[in-house]
């Protein structure tokens, strides 16, 4: 593994290297991502009103283990392990379902909705079986923005700090993403993407703005400021909300009104603006008026990476796309666009990241600086030392 | 790789601890397996009978190594690598033929069927060239019950202590299994199942009955007792005959009577009764009073595994079913059923073998100490040390 | 990785031991010859003729780099690695085109055909970025036979001595290929193979005519000598001219006239005679009166070649051919069946090659001594010590 030079940008640089291509392209590495990010981490796993009762559950995969979340009776939404504690088969095996208790099919081994093991053949014959240590292993669990998070380490970071600290640095104070009530918008539309991109080239694309005035024709049209290349995360420490342009009337593939009725609690500062914020590892928060688009990757292994794309609005007009009352396939095509073109340049760009020609690493501009920020981040996660920078390099762009 | 703990089972102690999931899904102990189990061990390929004439051959993996079985003029069944000697390739391409010598079809080197060089293009200008040296390499051959067995190590182990020794433990005396003329029966169905899913798991499953109640309705109907989850091989050092139900008539998929001839010479106490016993690392044994099911399991991968299966009746009555005057169908379908149901299971149980929930593996419960055993089997062959018991899984279970 | 024995061959002795399996089946060892082969020698990548004018260009991949070859304004063909300096992206994601300028389509660097950096959104704020230095990274180009050769060597081997000086060594005088005019020919036809085999067992069958007998009817009846298992290249340091039969017409699959014109500068000793060698690491060139027949060969992996074949005639046969006024296919045909024999040959030989009956190699008679000098170039490129014989295999052809 040889990961090449990182530095701070030079006074003046306008070009900065960029870990070489192992980082992107080599099995290990991602396996210590894996071990040291995706599993350690909290993951956004699913949304909790799709789990609307006691006794629904549904499956995810998060970094290598799959997992169960489960809505119980008595302790509202847990996870945990889909491994039978007795001879290690997957309990659940739909992708989805709704039980009173969870059994696995292999020896009947029976699970409580809260984990513990509550029947098994023969089991008054083994009265040592302590019904907990024998019950599912659970996963931490917290809830967000309407979402499930789950961390798979025994010992999870600080929820308060790690993630809403995150958007509280990015979005100036927390209280001005809760303008948004997320937690209470309804899933109108969701769209699954097969990347076939190391998941880092998603978020680097997500943090940069450069690249807009070349893929994404309808997002420029919308968010005349993009053509600059000016990335909504670009003030230190701040979240900047990118303007409409002054003719269009919405969010929409083609700037026309969406028809929407705007989210009521926003500020006036939100009205007629984009923001975006990356939660690291893993979530893309993006948010307009009259809706919010979040997206979850779930990294399946050093080239591929599945990303769930949710469009949430406000329950009415959910009710009245299902209603056949509402369309907002405007507003959905808008950011599904977005998606495709980025995900196609991520594709584009990955083979390129184990080529001689990008050793020692590539250019970043000036407003692509956030990446470099989120390098920095990965070698402290990884434990690794952000090597040196190339003296070619340095001295080139001074 | 980490195994994890193995020991004998704690006085009173319900659950054990199993190797970790590496065991089940590392590439690199799996290439182990096929070093020190397969390629060393005796390995029951195919029935002799399927060769009946000389120039007779078909084709078989052992190991990583594709072999060739010959019915010879001279010395009876033999086998050798596919290998030509001269540039290595596969001297018989299709998968089974009748031929009166082997002729590679890249040099036209021509072997024997007793293996050695008997022609080349400009043999007579090489004379130096010594014809058993540059002819086939041969593998070690036996026969019992009707297969032709192989082994492809230089020095076999004794196929009496290894093998047969395997059946005398197991079955009490081996004159016993001589009772049903495994070697005078015929093939009455074969069918091959691509198991996504280790061989060890497999074996396993195999080995206890604790999992009959759940999965096998057809199997448990007519052998009651196995509801109770009480293996075959239960009674340490012999095989237990486990009892048809009272009402049952046959070992067919519905209980009904086969109408197939009982082999003749089983003893008493082998009437009415199912037997069944391992012989590492690779075949299963059943028997029941009118036919013989044996399954032969070739590891592919650490999570692919092919088996065979054969149901063998006496000579008359594969006769009468080739006639259409006999359906053999009912006692085909039950053990059918059986295998679907334990090959599910063993693969829906392989991708948690490497979940960090498995890390110190699951629990067995008393009626599967014979896993333990071949826990200890498998350590042994690998030259490993068992572990000793994590102090948690023993704790809880004194 | 365990490299077998191989040795001068002693005197008298008729087989010889070659490198063992790991050499055909470890993909470190595939690596190791991407780096030490591919990457650092001169590689002949596609026909001058294929980029006409200024501004066509073409994709290749050589070792595992992806390389667009351009003809440019000033300076005639030029290659580049198709790695953008930027972020890297693929700039040219069509496999041939005709442009301008090339320009990434992440975020519109822009590149003349040149290689230098031409234009990029906001450049003009990056005062101080090098134009060459952030241009397309080059790759050395030359031309000879009307093929581009490219070598991605940061310092390349001399042409002359490694390319022109095999040529010399094998062909005589290097005047004696002149007078095929192969710069002057044109593509009368093209075939692709992918092939399940090692590059070097290709090589290896190229390399010798021991096979000619078994698998090439069609081939030796036009040359009959073939029959012997004489190759073409079979004269130490020079290549010798095989005759075609006394009743053979042309190099046609069925031996009738070709109904092509001759190549007008060949020699006399050249007429009704076919002329092979092998221009390592990947060129095979094979010449009769009437046309020549180039072979480039492309390894994906340890056990997957891809290998382009060319039918080249005079410029006018070829208009005739177009013309629908000649037909070329019997001359074709026969090429193409020879191909199709040796690499069903090399693939039934592949697997084989990790046989532990193939660990101490296979045997060489005598005519295929060449395959022994290929392994030694082999040994000495990868900078690897041929071992020593076997005692066994030594002593056995004394």
């Amino acid at each position: 593994m040889i990961i090449d030079h990182l530095e701070e940008p030079l006074p003046g640089s306008s070009l900065l290297p960029t870990p070489s291509g192992d980082a992107y392209t080599d099995p290990e590495i991602f396996g210590t991502e894996q071990t040291e990010i995706f599993e350690k981490m909290w993951n956004c796993v699913l949304r909790a009103d799709a789990l609307p009762a006691p006794g629904h559950w549904q499956k995810a995969t998060i970094g290598r283990e799959e997992i169960i979340v489960v809505h119980t009776r008595k302790a509202g939404i847990q996870a945990y392990f889909n491994v039978c504690a007795h001879r290690g088969m997957r309990v659940c095996t739909a992708e989805s379902g709704k039980n009173k208790t969870l059994q696995c099919g292999y020896h009947a081994w029976t699970y409580a909705l809260e984990g513990d093991l509550v029947a098994a053949p023969n089991l008054t014959s083994m009265p040592d079986v302590d019904r907990k240590e024998y019950g599912l292993k659970p996963v931490h669990v917290r809830q967000w923005l309407g979402y499930v998070w789950v961390c798979l380490a025994e010992e999870p970071p600080d929820f308060e700090q790690e993630v809403l600290g995150e958007v509280r640095t990015r979005f100036g104070e927390v209280e001005s993403i809760d303008n948004y009530g997320i937690e209470n918008l309804k899933l109108g539309e969701t769209k699954t993407y097969d990347v076939a991109a190391n998941w880092k080239l998603i978020i680097e694309n997500f943090m940069e703005c450069y690249h807009c005035a070349t893929i994404h024709p309808e997002l420029t049209e919308v968010i005349p400021e993009f053509a600059d290349g000016l990335a909504s995360q670009r003030k230190n420490g701040e979240v900047h909300g990118s303007n409409f342009g002054e003719e269009i009337q919405g969010f929409t593939v083609d700037g026309t009104a969406s028809g929407v009725a705007e989210l009521p609690a926003i500020a006036p500062d939100q009205d007629r603006k984009y923001f975006a914020i990356t939660v690291k590892p893993q979530v893309f928060i993006n948010t307009v008026p009259d809706h919010v688009i979040i997206h979850r990757t779930f990294p399946v292994s050093e080239s591929r990476t599945v990303v769930e794309c949710d469009w949430l609005f406000l329950p009415e007009v959910v009710e009245h796309v299902q209603a056949g009352e509402l369309d907002i396939s405007k507003s959905v095509e808008l950011f599904h666009r977005v998606n495709q073109q980025d995900f196609q340049a991520c594709e584009l760009t990955q083979p390129s990241m184990s080529s001689a020609a990008y050793a020692s690493g590539g250019a970043l501009v000036p407003s692509e600086h956030h990446i470099q920020e989120f390098h920095s981040w990965w070698y402290q996660r990884l434990g690794l030392q952000a090597p040196l920078p190339a003296a070619s390099g340095s001295e080139k762009v001074a």
